[in-house]
C-alpha cells in the first residue's frame, strides 16, 4: 500500500507488528490518534515506554510487580504453603478475579511448546523447584493451573515428574463442563473426562 | 479488574482508549510488548510521537503530507482540473490503490453528521469553494466520493448546492452491485438504484 507520508507509514508498520493488528486496523488507529489531542498520543507513548523500561518482576514468583517482591508474595493474608503454577500474567489475573484462591503463585512465563522452540529451560521451572526446596516456607501443595491443551498437558506432566520426589501434593484444576454449559454442546473428550473425574456428593 | 502493577494498569488504560480495543486486548498487547525486545516498544512509541508531532497537512487538499504541499498536488502527471472529494485519508488511499483516478483530491476531514455534532463548518468545505473560485487552475469537474450512507448523502447534497453556481460538472461515484456480487444477495435499495442508473451499451 502507498502511504502519502513517511510518518504514517512508519507508525502503521510499527503498530501492525502487534499481534492481531493488520495494516488496515493500524491505519485506522493512526487516523484516530491524528484526530485526537496531541496529549492522547503522548500519554500513550509515555505509558508504553515506562511499562517496558521500568517494569519489575517479583523475584519469588515472577509476577509483574512495582517492587522487588510482589504484593501477593508479601501479603500476610495469603497462604504461602500453596503455590498455583500459571503460564502468564493474564492467567494469574483471571484466577485472582475469581476471588476463590488465597495462596501464592508461580508464573512460568510460557509453556513447553516444541513447535515454538520453547523447552523447559526457557521457563521459570528451576526457580519453582528452588522454592519447594527452600525449607523456610514449607510448601504443602502445588496446583497446576495450565491450559487444557497439548502444550499445557505436556508442561503439567513434566512438572509432575520434577516434583515427584518432594513431600507435597500436586494437583491440577478440574476439567469438565463449564458452569452454565449444556451437555448437548460439550465435546466428547470434555464430557468423557467429566464422567471419569465425577464428584461424589457427600451423604449424611 | 485488578492489575499487579501500576505500570501495567496505565499502559492498559491508555491502549484501551483506542477504538476497537478493550481492556482484555490491551492486556494481551502489553504482555506481548513485555515479551519482546525493549527496542520494539521504543520504536513503536517513537513512531507514534513523531507521527503526532511532526505530521503536516497539504495546504491545498488537506491530505497528510511530509511537506507543505502533498505529492499529488505538486505532481505534473496529475490532472488538476478534476477534484475528487473524500471524507478522510483511508478513502483517499483506497481510491489511489485502484490506479483508476489521475486527478487531484480534497480531504474534507469528516462528513456532516448532526448526531456526532459535525456540521459543514467543521469540514474543509470553504477551502474547497476557494479552490473552485481560484482562476489559476480552472476546475472542470468535482467528483463526490463519499460513503453511501445518510451522512454521506447529506454531505453530497450540501456540496452540490454549494457548487451549483459555478461553471463545472459535479458527479458522484456510481452506486450499484459490487463487482463479483450476486444479484440474489443484493439489498433492494442497491438493486433498485442500479436499475435506475443502468449503463447503456454503446452500439455500432
Amino acid at each position: 500500500m502507498q502511504y502519502p507520508s513517511k510518518l504514517i507509514e512508519d507508525a502503521v508498520n510499527e503498530i501492525s507488528h502487534l499481534p492481531g493488528i493488520g495494516k488496515k486496523t493500524a491505519l485506522r488507529l493512526v487516523i484516530h490518534l491524528l484526530k485526537q489531542e496531541k496529549e492522547t498520543t503522548l500519554h500513550l507513548s509515555d505509558a508504553l515506554v515506562k511499562l517496558r523500561t521500568e517494569v519489575k518482576y517479583c523475584k519469588t514468583c515472577h509476577n509483574i510487580s512495582d517492587n522487588e517482591t510482589c504484593e501477593i508474595c508479601t501479603s500476610h493474608r495469603r497462604d504461602h504453603s500453596v503455590i498455583c503454577v500459571v503460564e502468564n500474567l493474564p492467567d494469574l489475573m483471571a484466577i485472582e478475579n475469581t476471588a476463590q484462591y488465597h495462596g501464592s503463585y508461580h508464573v512460568l512465563g510460557g509453556i513447553i511448546s516444541p513447535i515454538d522452540g520453547i523447552g523447559p529451560d526457557d521457563l521459570k521451572i528451576d526457580s519453582l523447584i528452588n522454592r519447594v526446596k527452600n525449607k523456610e516456607d514449607k510448601i504443602k501443595e502445588i496446583i497446576l493451573a495450565l491450559s487444557s491443551t497439548m502444550e499445557g498437558d505436556t508442561t503439567s506432566f513434566y512438572l509432575t515428574k520434577k516434583l515427584k520426589n518432594f513431600d507435597l501434593q500436586v494437583s491440577t484444576i478440574a476439567r469438565g463442563i463449564p458452569v452454565g454449559g449444556e451437555l448437548e454442546y460439550a465435546d466428547e473428550i470434555t464430557l468423557g473426562r467429566s464422567i471419569l473425574s465425577r464428584i461424589t456428593y457427600l451423604q449424611e
